[in-house]
């Protein structure tokens, strides 16, 4: 066993606050990494104020974790000492239903499991994030980090960027199609970009006129304004797909009268009802479709990995002392970055 | 101008009436046709009770005619006097945006002409539908019977058909897949036979356990009582594709929850808004589509009907006296009818 230093949550009410525990020795197919960077997602925050039901305490959030490899098991071949690698949201699947191999383990018919709250499924122990100086995990969930890649703004391409990435790709978006970006925030800058690097053409929907300059510094072809009705009856029917990133409870309709026929709402953000309900007649007229997408396979986080390096794409990141971290899930609740935390872990 | 007798609505409130009425000299491109029978959709009955808000009286419903022609304009080469043809939803459209070029003149840019209750593109009148003893409609819009097909049961083709048919081709529905097929009325009953024929494996699901022979007798391999929280239970997360051709609100949750990942649920019936509430996290953890869709184009109309013929699929008809309409009417909103009344025009 090796001892952790992390920041944790142990209460709903209480914030973030040191805890040290024991990472387990590395089994044979294990990588241990010691961790330089941590990105600081909205569900950390979920998580740890148990808004999802689902939270064990202590936990130990963050799931955008760089670091470098301290030591490999016997049978891992992949990784070395010292390698740079990622780990995302993932650290386990089942490895044997269709879904895991088809390269799609967020979808795993045993369910995945988390980088953090969820059993482990070998010693049942709780699996415990990357708000921590080191980590152990399977070599099939690490991620090598491309070379030239900025690590620490990288952190958030392994959940705000593949997130984005994994559905674009399903959907088949590309050169020739115009799409929207719902919500700019850490998912939706990252959607910008990699719509763009993938040849669509890209508009950002901001409820805002203050988010105009900045959509298009962040590679916007075009903004609308969803508050204004005239900018959205100016878009009807010309958009192929939605990219709706938008964590909280919106009306979708207003996007989907946008959708050329055929259009696809992709929803990312969302997992709670979808209120005000989605008009039938939206979708039947015109032969649209709402789809979900949750985070990435490996195989796909890699390539979104290196697609990222390729093309020079990093995340807008603010980085964070670790002892600030309550803090930061302060103004993060408050959209008060631009677009990521990311925690440099030689502060902890 | 030649003199129509029809069945017309003259008010929401009041029943269907006699009504005599013109129908144009035919133009060029135009095919005269005497109508042999017409289908009775649950959507004359909407039209003729103004549900929508866009009827203007008197209107002439009907969109699943059959009939012989009785001559043809100077242009029109597909068709000749004698000829068994049949007339859908659609009696025109654009024919130039890119819908129109690629065949689904159901989503014509510029909006098609519905057989009943639009305004013609060319000289404004009100179209009117095919409770009636002739119609005029221009070629490209009139479709050729396939021989050996029963006509009065293949009437319904034209909209339950086509309807149930075009999102099963257009989603790809076929051997080695599993579809959930919701409600068993005029769509459900065609659904069923349709993808059947397409090699899937089909699953009624009902709400009573009095349709479960029905539905058997239909050719469905599966029943599944909706109503019964174990049986849904026992299908969750199985299904490739749900056809949901309920026309009223009702909850779809159970029925995501019964979509493997990457599952489709396709919308054919229900125009108003999806409540209860689509819960977010049924779309996004397991990828799974909220598909809708609408009639079908002309040319995978002819292949509904040739599928049709070829494989002695008819629908399941209760021929009624044009002189019974309103009793037709009143049976059919309680759901009275296996499962569509065909109106047999000799009884006009």
């Amino acid at each position: 066993m090796s001892e952790a230093k992390a920041y944790a949550a142990f209460s709903a009410e209480k914030p973030l606050a040191p805890f040290t525990f024991d990472r387990r020795e590395p089994r044979q197919d294990d990588v241990a990494i010691d961790i330089m960077y941590c990105g600081v997602c909205h569900s950390d925050l979920h998580f740890a104020k148990n808004d999802w039901g689902m939270t064990q305490y202590p936990i130990v959030p963050g799931h955008e974790i760089v670091g470098r490899v301290t030591s490999v098991g016997d049978k891992v071949t992949r990784f070395k000492e010292g390698d740079i690698v990622g780990v995302g949201c993932m650290v386990d699947s089942c490895r044997t239903c269709s879904a895991c191999q088809d390269g799609v383990e967020q979808y795993c018919l045993n369910g995945f499991t988390m980088t953090y709250g969820s059993e482990d499924r070998q010693d049942g122990t709780m699996t415990q994030g990357g708000y921590s100086n080191k980590i152990v995990v399977s070599d099939h969930f690490v991620m090598k980090m491309p070379d030239g890649i900025d690590l620490a703004s990288a952190a958030p391409i392994l959940c705000a960027g593949i997130t984005t990435y994994s559905p674009l790709k399903h959907h088949g978006v590309g050169e020739g199609h115009k799409i929207g970006i719902i919500g700019m925030g850490g998912l939706g800058h990252m959607g910008v970009k990699l719509a763009k690097a993938l040849g669509a053409e890209v508009t950002v929907f901001t409820r805002s006129d203050a988010k105009v300059e900045e959509a298009k510094r962040n590679g916007a072809d075009h903004v609308v304004v969803s508050s204004d009705q005239a900018q959205m009856d100016a878009v009807a029917e010309t958009f192929d797909f939605m990219l709706d990133t938008v964590p909280v409870q919106h009306d979708i309709n207003p996007y989907l009268a946008s959708l050329k026929y055929d259009g696809t709402h992709i929803i990312v953000g969302l997992l709670e009802p979808i209120e005000p309900a989605i008009e039938g007649f939206n979708l039947v007229f015109k032969r649209r479709v709402v789809a979900g997408s949750l985070i990435g396979g490996i195989a796909e986080t890699e390539e979104v990995l290196k697609l990222c390096a390729d093309q020079g794409i990093t995340c807008d990141v603010e980085m964070l002392d670790i002892n600030n971290i309550n803090e930061g899930f302060e103004r993060m609740e408050k959209g008060d970055v631009r677009y990521r935390f990311v925690i440099d872990m030689a502060t902890i």
